[in-house]
């Protein structure tokens, strides 16, 4: 037995009681003949007393930072408590020990503020994740999972799990494949998803699954993507939007209370797609605070026509004249701002990766007078119509970007996040879901010229838009004119859930019947061969009686991330990968046998 | 809302409620101008009743089976009751219909008793899975999945997941490696087991750690193998054997408990792997009965010499004389089987699969007397002291096998299993389990002339044999020698736990230190360079204080299929491969696109 009790567990109801610990040597402290150790493991740390009468040992046997250390001893109550540790009325004095394993000198050290780099701790990452700083991340990720279990299992779902050894069927990223050694020349593919699988359990009548799942992308990684990622994924039968909301509004709510003890009474908001593009400029919006958008002037294409407020600019300004679309924000109690600050948010809309030309500000003072850097365009009665029109109270800041529609809306959202990171209004503590609906179901690859799915194939148009796509050739002639297309406004039954700013899920309804489903792959420039090859398996199955279905799943990675107020998931993974995909620990991937490349039947094929 | 309740909730205390059940055609029956439908779901059967007002509308949209159906209706007591479902007591008159799909006759009937055979069956699993035979084992593997889940939980087991795409390092078995795009000529593999990175956690210091996890093998299949299988996996630190026994007793007696209402409360029987060999015949004995074998005379070479009993067969039977090996089995109440049925038994061991030369038998006649098929070079003492030895009471009959070591075991062991299904011994809602300790560290194969880890090189010899691992050097001059090199004679701490013939699950107490893992990668025959390649990670690792750990992975598939009474795995597993490793369902593996062949950098080689 290496232990009677672990390092969290002894209080002063434990004083005068033998026991046995087990852990890592944290800290030793020597004051003349005795040495304090603070011994830890998983669940706290435990101070150690060694007094004069080990000295001869210890001497012979001397401890260091991280060794292994087995004690026996009595529990002793503490001369001088430590309120800041559950076992700080108490220390163990030693009668026993032995070292169970020694440790050279960490490359970092193990504290929460550690002096290790990043690829230093990834390399060791079996010491990174000894850090309380980590491991409070992968408890809270465990805590989640639980949460999710439990939710779901009350609510009759099932965990079935999926294969993962597949079909590749690329439609919008890239597969991991795996060549077969059992059928030469042929090739497994990594799922990207279970979708399939889980609309076939559908059909077969499973009514409510789960899983937790890894899932796999073979794409160029941005800052915080991983190849393989981990996905919350549930499917329903006989179920509409308007149930699938509530079932997973309720799952987020529990792991809210469940992991932070948080209780979210309040309704989650609602926005369709098109007015979060309005309202926030990106479909993910941040509603911790408000800094709305005012669309000061709609791009000439926008359909249906918006109530047109740009007479407010209408004037002499030739920037605002020109521009496709101009766009203010009102931040609150910014009117004081000077010059330099001013000239500063300039700066920032101007650096490439916003790529705005310039910023126009309007000052509403508190004094209830208006100073604008267009002061020579507009009079003072125009400025506050401006203003008033973006919601601004007296003591705001008004900001002002035109340009291009797209690059524009963009730039006012990155500036209204920009904004509120610095007037500390994205709290960490605090949540706010939002969903978003009605998304297009198609978008436009213009170089390609065809449509490709908004959400994924399986995405089913709102159940009046159904007309529109069977009645509807989905060929373009001139693939700038997409817009004016019937698809163009075709609606999905999609949903996505929005957390702090963040996409944590997103799903659909989906398309159950197969002359649709044709038609959608059709509509994505599949022909009826490829549909057969890749996806027969799926209409088929439609055609024995597939009942209406629909689902979600959620990005586990980011949810944990959010949830333990970061924005990066690689903390929140206990082993991951840098941005080439490679695990620098294992040092992966790596080359593999002659007898491998013999046996798979394949050869490389550098550039 | 397409329904308000489901099909296996309605109670008689439920009528005259207004209802709106959604789900598929089962059967229909007509009489006259009504018509009754079971509507079925996930959750059970109702009766629908179509009266005579629906008629028209039933004549314009016939139903047929398989179809789905939403009805709202009354919920009504039935006439004529059925006991033997929940919903028997009442019937739903419908009101109102609505096909939500039409279904295809399906290929095969889609009832317990299905005439569809099994590659039919495998293409069409979307079916299958809806037949309540498979429902029940999908089910079955949900609540064990459940009941580990929540025992492992309540033991402080935290679930963290462990990466997919790692470093080949093929030991025992093939890699499924996955050519990496980012990192041209390199591969990942998908993990065999997550071995190293559960032990890394260890030395991370996460004490408890578990997951319900896919691994992976590329093996030739045998009929109850697939490439892609699940383990319950689980790893503790500063722990014992005898802890990590006593709480895998535990998670598998609240198991019986949760899922097959069983209270196991008997202690787990406990054996050596070299008593069962000897006893048995194999090293995952079923123990539900008797039959245990007689060896009557041991191999020479047998060390530590066993009791001397070939004395009671000495005589001028050829065939004992010049045998390896002799083994007796008491078959309990068949000394009145006819030369007929002798003969078959006979028969039965000369199959090339078992591949003895005879059989012979010595019948222990319920009136005291024997007769045999050797009297002529026995007289009834010796006979009736061989009986006496096997255990034989009146009534029994000894079965007798002679001939070299290995294969006479077998076939020992492989009769004593016929006898038993033959005699009905093997109870499907029969459990016993048992473990099996003090497995060999090593085995050798002849054929490579090395030493090869029998459970894997992580696997810690037990204390005592360290030093005997430590003091010799591994090389063997005469592969045929190698029972006389001290390794043989190594025991491991290593434990296998055997439910009813069959290996649920196996572990081990991990070597915790580099010198001894470096002695066993040496023993293995892994020069330095490649033990830093392959396992580098590892070895470095442990000199940063690992601690005492071990732990244990459960087959989970095959555990839940045992449970579930079946011997085969792929009955539960929602989407198995076949034999070829094919799911013929999607058709994969398949052919990729010269596009995917280009960005992987790879290219065919085929034989």
């Amino acid at each position: 037995m290496y232990r009677s009790h672990t390092c969290g567990e002894l209080r002063l109801a434990d004083a005068n009681k033998e026991v046995t610990l087990s852990g890592w040597v944290q800290t030793m402290r020597k004051f003349g003949s005795i040495t304090f150790v603070d011994l830890r493991d998983r669940y706290g740390l435990t101070q150690l007393l060694f007094s004069e009468s080990l000295n001869t040992q210890l001497d012979a046997s001397p401890l260091g930072r991280e060794f292994v250390l087995q004690v026996k001893g009595k529990v002793n109550e503490r001369s001088s408590k430590n309120a800041n540790i559950p076992t700080g009325d108490i220390e163990i004095l030693v009668s026993e020990f032995a070292i169970l394993n020694k440790a050279v000198t960490p490359p970092f050290t193990i504290q929460d503020e550690t002096d290790g780099g990043d690829e230093l701790r990834m390399k060791y990452r079996f010491l990174d994740l000894r850090r309380n700083a980590v491991k409070k991340n992968i408890e809270l990720r465990y805590a989640v999972n639980r949460s999710a279990r439990n939710f779901l299992h009350e609510n009759n779902f099932m965990d079935i799990e999926t294969p993962f050894l597949i079909k590749s069927t690329p439609e919008g990223a890239r597969d991991f494949v795996v060549p077969s050694r059992m059928n030469p020349g042929q090739f497994y593919a990594l799922p990207q998803s279970p979708q399939t699988f889980k609309q076939l359990l559908m059909v077969s009548g499973y009514d409510r699954y789960y899983q937790i799942v890894k899932c796999f992308r073979d794409e160029d990684l941005r800052a915080d993507r991983q190849p393989e990622f981990t996905q919350i994924d549930c499917e329903m039968s006989f179920v509409e939007q308007e149930d699938i909301l509530s079932m997973f509004e309720g799952l987020v709510k529990r792991i809210f209370k469940d992991v932070k003890n948080i209780d979210y009474t309040e309704k989650v908001e609602r926005t369709t797609w098109e007015e979060a593009m309005w309202t926030y400029g990106n479909d993910k919006p941040d509603i911790r605070f408000e800094m709305k958008l005012c669309n000061l002037k709609f791009p000439a294409h926008t359909f249906p026509v918006k109530d047109n407020i740009s007479s407010l600019i209408a004037g002499e300004f030739a920037v605002f004249n020109d521009a496709e679309t101009v766009i203010a924000i009102a931040v609150p109690g910014c009117s004081d701002y000077s010059r330099k600050q001013t000239d500063e948010l300039t700066e920032w809309v101007k650096r490439p990766q916003i790529g705005m030309k310039g910023l126009v500000f309007i000052k509403y003072n508190a004094d209830g007078t208006y100073k604008s850097s267009v002061d020579k365009f507009y009079t003072e009665d125009k400025l506050k119509a401006i203003a008033d029109a973006a919601g601004a109270k007296a003591g705001d800041l008004v900001l002002i970007l035109a340009g291009a529609e797209e690059r524009t809306r963009k730039a006012a959202s990155d500036l209204r996040m920009y904004m509120a990171d610095k007037l500390g209004m994205r709290k960490a503590d605090e949540f706010k879901l939002l969903w978003v609906l009605d998304f297009p179901l198609f978008e436009y690859a213009e170089e390609d010229n065809r449509w490709v799915a908004r959400h994924h194939p399986f995405t089913s148009p709102k159940p009046d838009h159904i007309p529109v796509m069977i009645n509807n050739n989905p060929k373009i002639d001139n693939a700038a004119d997409y817009l004016k297309h019937p698809y163009a406004g075709i609606k999905a039954n999609a949903y996505d859930m929005v957390l702090n700013g963040n996409e944590i899920g997103g799903g659909s309804i989906r398309i159950f019947q197969r002359e649709l489903q044709e038609k959608m792959f059709e509509a994505l420039g599949m022909d009826t061969a490829e549909q057969l090859h890749k996806f027969g398996f799926l209409l088929g199955a439609f055609e024995y009686g597939a009942p209406p279905h629909g689902g979600l799943a959620f990005g586990f990675d980011r949810l944990c991330a959010i949830l333990g107020g970061s924005e990066s998931i690689r903390d929140f993974i206990a082993f991951p990968k840098n941005n080439s995909g490679r695990d620098v620990m294992l040092d992966a991937p790596s080359t593999i046998d002659a007898k491998q490349f013999d046996e798979l039947q394949i050869k490389l094929d550098l550039k």
